[in-house]
């Protein structure tokens, strides 16, 4: 199954994706991290009953969980991107926090600010936990997670920098993004096998097999689930490979009129247009 | 005003504190988040029409915002904690995040991990915001603030020094807490001229001026809210100043048994005994 949740008629719903079609469940739960609680046989048993789809094309795509109480982003896990960093090999994962607001649906524009011209991109897969557990093990870790989605995990570089801390330079308002939809685990079986691939401007900037990461799916939701309990609807983005925008000859930042995409084996494509934030506007002023 | 979150007959309210009692709000307001969206104004206004209130001695203290979309914490925020941990001086605050999970209310346990045996203590104030923005001027910020709260910002070291972000080791589940209740702006006035206590099975551990933050309550919300959004009900940590166990000969970790403070003049204490993380329980397995 393919699950989505879209803005259609100025209303967040949320189903089933078939095609160029949404079969809508919200009538059963408010938004698809809730039902994520009650577990995939049961969203699966309710579509049975729906008889009336909504056309994608009258829909505008959101993150497939707008409103996660955790995202939890992984920095520096593929070897090929630890190399051009320069770092050193950590015994544990580094992670950091997104929060909601920092993302956008595909077909989304993402925001350059204006505070900063060194805005880089990050195609990342994003592990939607479905089944709650604390201290759980990398045996049986997969049974936790509800399915796979695109997550572009994009930096603003000077403000990543600002402190040892990455949240200011990954948390601006729409500068990055996640979808087109979540994909269930079943149709994914071992996320390992996965082929992930960034492009800018529909050139390949970024390529890996989702199996070079240092610490696997399992490893990471085993670590994570050591101190902070797994919810349904919580993100993991899993890290970026090699070929971000800051380590190239001469840096290749994103600015306006770019496009920046995630795509995944099995999942789709995530497609972000870039614009540049607009001083005084909506964003700028008190809200 | 004083705004609490209770657990009251197996049910979550919210409303005013006057005394040992609780003026509940919550037919108005689903929760204080909600409530702060429209503003301390109405909530005064709304107070007027409630006639029957609760005993708090039949009630929980939850923390006064359960359910914040963000907790951005600040480390090494007073000079005195700076020189014990011998850092260098940064530009910008170092931002790190918590989950809500992280925190309990006043009077609940805290949990010692059974992973760990360095679980260090950290007093804190809590600034909650109450009028969304971006992009706010440090001179207009305190308008931006509904009110102010105690919080710990427990830490579990070896956790935190994983690598060099410090998620894991600043959000284990039920490690800190916060409240309390929410004092509103209005009785506090400047926040600098408060005074911020912890006290470890009542002697002493940490004391500071809130005056002595390197990065201001003003400084804090203009350079947050220049990569993100603040919203209703968003909780700021402010800081620790110097005193906290990891840096004292010998270390002092809190264990099963102990009771942490912290007390802030003109708002209030937030008392928390300490107990062992059961192995095998209810927070141990799939849930």
């Amino acid at each position: 199954m393919r699950l989505a949740t879209i803005l259609h008629a100025g209303t967040q719903r949320w189903g089933v994706v078939d095609g160029q079609q949404l079969w809508p469940l919200d009538h059963v739960w408010p938004d698809l991290r809730t039902a994520l609680g009650d577990g995939l046989d049961a969203i699966r048993a309710a579509l049975v009953q729906v008889s009336d789809a909504l056309p994608l094309e009258e829909a505008r795509l959101l993150p497939p969980i707008p409103n996660p109480e955790k995202i939890l982003a992984i920095g520096v896990n593929y070897r090929s991107h630890r190399e051009e960093t320069g770092r050193e090999a950590t015994p544990y994962p580094a992670i950091f926090v997104r929060f909601p607001d920092a993302q956008v649906g595909d077909g989304e524009a993402i925001v350059k600010p204006f505070l900063s011209d060194r805005f880089d991109f990050e195609a990342e897969l994003a592990v939607v936990i479905g089944r709650a557990g604390r201290h759980i093990a990398a045996a049986d870790a997969l049974d936790h997670v509800a399915g796979y989605s695109c997550f572009a995990d994009n930096a603003v570089r000077d403000f990543q920098r600002h402190t040892n801390q990455a949240t200011p330079g990954k948390n601006f308002d729409r500068s990055g993004a996640f979808g087109p939809w979540l994909v269930t685990a079943d149709e994914i079986g071992d996320p390992a096998q996965l082929e992930l691939v960034g492009r800018l401007n529909g050139e390949e900037v970024q390529r890996s097999s989702v199996g070079l990461l240092i610490f696997s799916v399992p490893e990471l939701i085993a670590y994570i689930s050591s101190f902070t309990t797994l919810k349904p609807g919580d993100v993991i983005a899993t890290g970026t490979p090699a070929g971000v925008g800051m380590k190239r000859t001469p840096p290749l930042f994103m600015k306006a009129g770019d496009v920046f995409q995630v795509e995944i084996s099995g999942i789709g494509t995530l497609t972000t247009p870039v614009i540049d934030e607009q001083k005084g506007g909506a964003d700028a002023v008190d809200l």
